[in-house]
């Protein structure tokens, strides 16, 4: 059974076949958020502190960190960031970037076992990267594609993921700790990327048997009503096998699609967290809905 | 390319692996609503032409109608409400009834090609049922229990399917137009019920090559927040194969979810369904709700 354990000094986490599904918040990322950019740039990471905390509130089970900010410190604004974070929360990291040598700080200062995120199929990539893994002992995403850019075939796809899986070997790295992020289409683009999605994702569970992530949000890319797509792409994926997601913790839809395919897939014994999620103030439960309805009728009467 | 094809007098539907999830409106249905009962037994059709004209409107594709009402004269009021139904929508309908005189009174005076709900593994049921649909050249639900009850064991319940299968050809009635129900069980009480159906409805697809159907409430049974349970209930169903379900085709959550399934499943062209049916107001789509708080906002203004 597939499991890849990851860690900060007082807490493990396993993506894995028999686990619920792995929440990882993707808020601390400043690609498309230009005032975190800003802050994050100029070292005040009271942003980065909020959105570390609220994941966390919200589920997330761990948090991707990411500092890809152009011209700037890369490296040093990682390791500030990820050594912050690590003072604030108690999930374990994954360490998100394409600069190796912001990996290498990144890496330096980290805590326990991180997620590397991430090696690409490409030569240049597994050489630099899978080494620094192996010698930090972390896990790493393995993205699927190559020179050659993305293949549209997922069978293609596929391969590539294979032949990192088979090249971290090579280094000394476990197949547990590979986790591979088949590469998401816009919905909108490519009628046929769900269908591509959970092809190569069954095949990846079924047939090379590692754990698997992605970018949940790019599905909706350019749609209305993007949340509901996205929460059904994430139950749907977790149906052929998906094991964790980069993902917004912050919306009730797509946690509703996590929590509900935990459930339907056996991993929520007793529908405990199902229970737990939907006692809460401001579900969707009718009795919850009515409460609400009663608080606010009460709020407007006169005092 | 499996293709069960129902009708009307002025319209074909196809439950099918290439073609939109087939929506089957479940409200014509006296089990469990007090006053539709006393209605439909005292000849009174109005909720059943409300129930009829609302699901269709909602989307419903096929309607199921029933009228299972204790110590009433089933077959006279089966045949009424067919009749009725027809006369107001031109979906394709399913004649739901567990008494062979109801489905033959009902099969006599419908138009078209229905769906007969249903036929299970029983010798009884098999032997009185079938006859009655080869005759009608209907289409038929075929539910995998036997004598022995309904198993526990998924490939068990393969196995009953199988068997419907290959008794429906003894009478003429080809696999296309057999849709079998692989009942599904609330998860609530059985932690394993969506692994199951999960599992028996992809080998009913790859292996059996049928159409399948379910009470897809069934699921959620004592949780709270039913919705979104169904709804992701749906969506990973179609995922895992599923080709149609007896739903309420009223609730939004349920219809994001087989819209969302679609578009990812491949069967929806350009987005277009989804793109249509977000653009309606009072859609979960940002710009719609923005609208919305706009026009709150108008109505609390002093005029």
């Amino acid at each position: 059974m597939t499991r890849t354990v990851l860690s900060s000094p007082t807490k493990e986490v396993a993506i894995g076949f028999d686990q619920p599904f792995c929440i990882i918040g993707e808020r601390i990322n400043p690609t498309g958020r230009k005032k975190l950019a800003e802050q994050m740039r100029a070292g005040d990471y009271s942003m980065v502190e909020a959105d570390a905390l609220a994941q966390v509130a919200a589920g997330a089970m761990m948090l991707d960190v990411n500092a890809g900010i152009p011209l700037a410190d890369e490296p040093r604004i990682l390791a500030e960031s990820i050594e912050l974070v690590q003072s604030l929360v108690d999930v374990p990291l994954s360490i998100d970037s394409s600069i190796i040598d912001a990996l290498e700080r990144g890496l330096s200062v980290y805590q326990g076992k991180p997620l590397v995120n991430s090696v690409t199929g490409e030569e240049e990539s597994m050489e630099r990267v899978l080494p620094l893994v192996a010698k930090h002992g972390a896990a790493v995403v393995a993205i699927s594609n190559d020179e050659t850019g993305i293949s549209t075939d997922p069978d293609v796809r596929y391969a590539v993921a294979k032949k990192i899986v088979e090249r971290a070997a090579d280094h000394g790295i476990p197949r547990d700790d590979v986790v591979v992020d088949p590469l998401v289409m816009p919905i909108g683009a490519m009628g046929d990327a769900g269908q591509q999605a959970f092809r190569i994702l069954r095949r990846l569970r079924e047939e090379l048997k590692v754990n698997t992530t992605c970018g949940a949000s790019n599905i909706s890319f350019g749609l209305p009503n993007r949340h509901a797509v996205n929460a059904h792409f994430l139950s749907m994926a977790a149906c052929a096998g998906m094991t964790s997601a980069i993902m917004n913790p912050l919306h009730k839809e797509e946690m509703d699609g996590i929590r509900a395919a935990n459930m339907l897939n056996g991993v929520d014994p007793d529908c405990r967290a199902w229970l737990a999620a939907n006692r809460e103030p401001g579900s969707a439960d009718g009795d919850d809905r009515r409460a609400a309805r009663e608080q606010r009728r009460r709020r407007r009467a006169p005092g």
